[in-house]
């Protein structure tokens, strides 16, 4: 189709979404962390358009940023679009910001035309998706799915603030998240980049997401002995880094062996590896990593961090080190997405004459979260070269109107479908 | 034999090295860095004492502290002792110290005894022996020996200081550096912690040191793709910290195969890896390690050399990443200590009924670079639990002044055996 006839404007979400990745730290674009003062700037910006676009503003108990029209029979409930607009450290312009811009632009496009939806809708900005500095993803979803709790809210970061007091800090109010904890929602739409290739690599405009996959993060702790690099004979060390490299190794062996068994989407990685005391001429006392393994099969899961469990040990035991911690950081299951959802996506798409297919997430994402309390459905839209959370990520002006586009067309649908639901 | 017997005074030489340990950044005790305000204060403690043991002070072109009291016949030459007095970061209080407070107390004890040398005697506390923040180790005693060159002048730390700056900072001349290099000492002595378990699992009281490793650094980096870590399938990664993990295991086994031969004394350490962009959601895209490897044996290097080469390349390969850096940091090799000061070492601790043994230093030492101009030789007393580099380093009172007065007795004999060298 001719992307210029879809029935939004796409020059005004795009602007949208470049205004927001001017709210960067200048030093490493793209940052705009949750909780800073630069992820407060990017808020005010988006309150601003939420208030043009006709949208009443709030932040709701959880931290979240929400835009809402009242709809004509309002008895009927909500139907919410959206995503979020912190981002990982030099990261890019779109992962989060595109489905924040797109809900904007479906309120003002509904307004442009002067449809009342029977719906009341709702634009959600999510609290904190990315890992936080305490170490916690989707903040403001699991607020909405009431799967925050006090443990969390102890969390502190780095600086010594703890997520309880962040999060009052940017508006929330800790003492109340029952009150953030939603049951009116009946449908939940998000538009997303990809963060791989498939769509590109078939030159297909539009992903139905089938399901999103769990995310299980385990520290593990191996404690050695810093002795020096020059008087400890080989068979005496007890070294940590000799202890954790095994470790990775096995890592990647096992989670290539249970992808290729065919039962499911299956990766393992080790993004954070880091020795004590680091320095050239000390044997590493101590060494601390985080495996992330993701898959749209449990278990694949379980049987992943059974063999974890054993071959980490099994490399202490061989470099006469201790395991001092094997603990579970989080722990999110796969999750399907709404069949209904999915049939609106998939028609609104093929309506508009767009090219898609469905396929899983291998990323997490608010829509999770939000599976657990409504109706959740995810679009994907094309990025170059799969690549995110780099500042190189990029996709095409066009290609992330059309994926609005086929939200619009299916909460429209939806605004009627749902009442029969 | 009774230590209290020894011919000078243990007590004094205690008070020394306290007096020392008490600067220290007392964050993290025992810190003393070169270049530092500390060190600086370290060192107006050492030219104190010096000036109360009657040694006459100057700091040379290389930055090192002398002491020095003028012989009987100065055309003789000089004999020289000492050690450095910076520590690691979180460092003990002996490593280096003592042998500083040991030439001090050498020196008061001639006074003392009202003896007077035929040879000029020098103490000296030599610049920045540890590797420094410039990633340089024995700054003072490779200027001594003519090997500080202006690449490692041009060497910038990570706050910006060049080394020549900082030279000049401390009170020496980078632009006079061939007043340093010396051709007048006949011999150099230095006492040190074992910073090994073998004089103390062997109940020995002395330590005389045959030889000083080689040590060769070697910087690898590994570049890949800093990728989705939920995204990207495993067989379309570049992960820099799996190339690297199979790197870290190449290096200990190649390491106890060639220490396994019985051809000489070899160990390998990765003392430092770190991997950017450190995210736990984010496939490594750059790992970076430096490998330390000791041998007394240099054959042993360079088979380690060219296997490392070999297996970092194939574990690259593997990883579907570049070994963008395989790069030589240093490469000294290693020193055999002078037989004839070894003679006299050991028949000054047998003399002063010491127990005592040959053996290898595992550790450099300023006493390497000093065998580059002159017969040079060590002492090494036991420390407990072989801990060094860490602040539980411990060395008995007795076991220090022992150390000290095997050198005093050497002094005293090579000042008129050296007459006939």
């Amino acid at each position: 189709m001719k992307k210029s006839n879809l029935p939004l404007d796409a020059d005004r979400l795009w602007s949208g979404i470049m205004a927001l990745a001017d709210t960067t730290d200048p030093a490493r674009p793209y940052t705009r962390r949750s909780f800073t003062a630069l992820f407060l700037e990017g808020r005010a910006l988006i309150a601003q358009r939420f208030a043009e676009a006709g949208l009443t503003t709030r932040i709701d108990a959880a931290g979240n940023l929400i835009g809402r029209i009242e709809g004509l029979k309002p008895e009927l409930g909500v139907i919410a679009v959206g995503s979020h607009s912190d981002t990982v450290p030099s990261g890019g312009r779109f992962d989060g910001v595109a489905g924040v811009a797109a809900g904007i632009e479906i309120a003002r496009s509904l307004r442009d035309s002067e449809t009342r939806l029977d719906h009341t809708l709702e634009v959600i900005d999510f609290l904190a998706e990315e890992p936080s500095e305490y170490g916690l993803s989707c903040v403001g979803s699991r607020g909405i799915a009431g799967l925050l709790d006090g443990k969390m809210l102890d969390l502190v970061e780095p600086g010594g603030e703890k997520l309880r007091d962040a999060l009052r800090r940017v508006g929330g109010d800790p003492d109340r998240l029952d009150q953030a904890k939603r049951g009116d929602i009946r449908a939940f739409l998000e538009l997303h980049i990809e963060q791989g290739v498939i769509l590109e690599s078939q030159s297909l405009d539009i992903g139905v997401v089938s399901s999103i996959v769990g995310i299980r993060r385990i520290e593990i702790v191996f404690e050695g002995e810093a002795d020096h690099a020059g008087t400890t004979p080989l068979g005496l060390r007890r070294d940590a880094l000799v202890a954790a490299a095994n470790a990775v190794v096995a890592i990647r062996r096992i989670a290539e062996e249970l992808d290729g068994e065919g039962s499911g989407y299956f990766v393992a990685t080790v993004g954070v590896l880091a020795i004590e005391p680091s320095a050239s001429n000390i044997v590493p006392g101590l060494c601390r990593l985080i495996v992330d393994a993701r898959t749209t099969n449990p278990a694949l899961t379980a049987r992943f961090v059974a063999a974890l469990d054993r071959e980490s040990e099994a490399a202490a035991t061989a470099a006469r080190v201790v395991r001092s911690a094997f603990t579970t950081l989080s722990d999110g299951p796969p999750v399907a997405c709404d069949a209904d959802l999915q049939s609106s996506l998939r028609a609104a798409a093929s309506d508009l004459g767009l090219t898609q297919t469905d396929l899983p997430s291998g990323a997490g994402h608010d829509a999770a979260f939000m599976s657990r309390i409504c109706r959740s459905a995810m679009v994907f839209v094309p990025c170059r070269a799969g690549k995110s959370h780099t500042p190189e990520e990029w996709a095409d002006r066009d290609a992330v109107a059309a994926g609005a586009a086929v939200i619009l067309r299916a909460v429209k649908a939806l605004d009627h479908s749902l009442l029969e639901a």
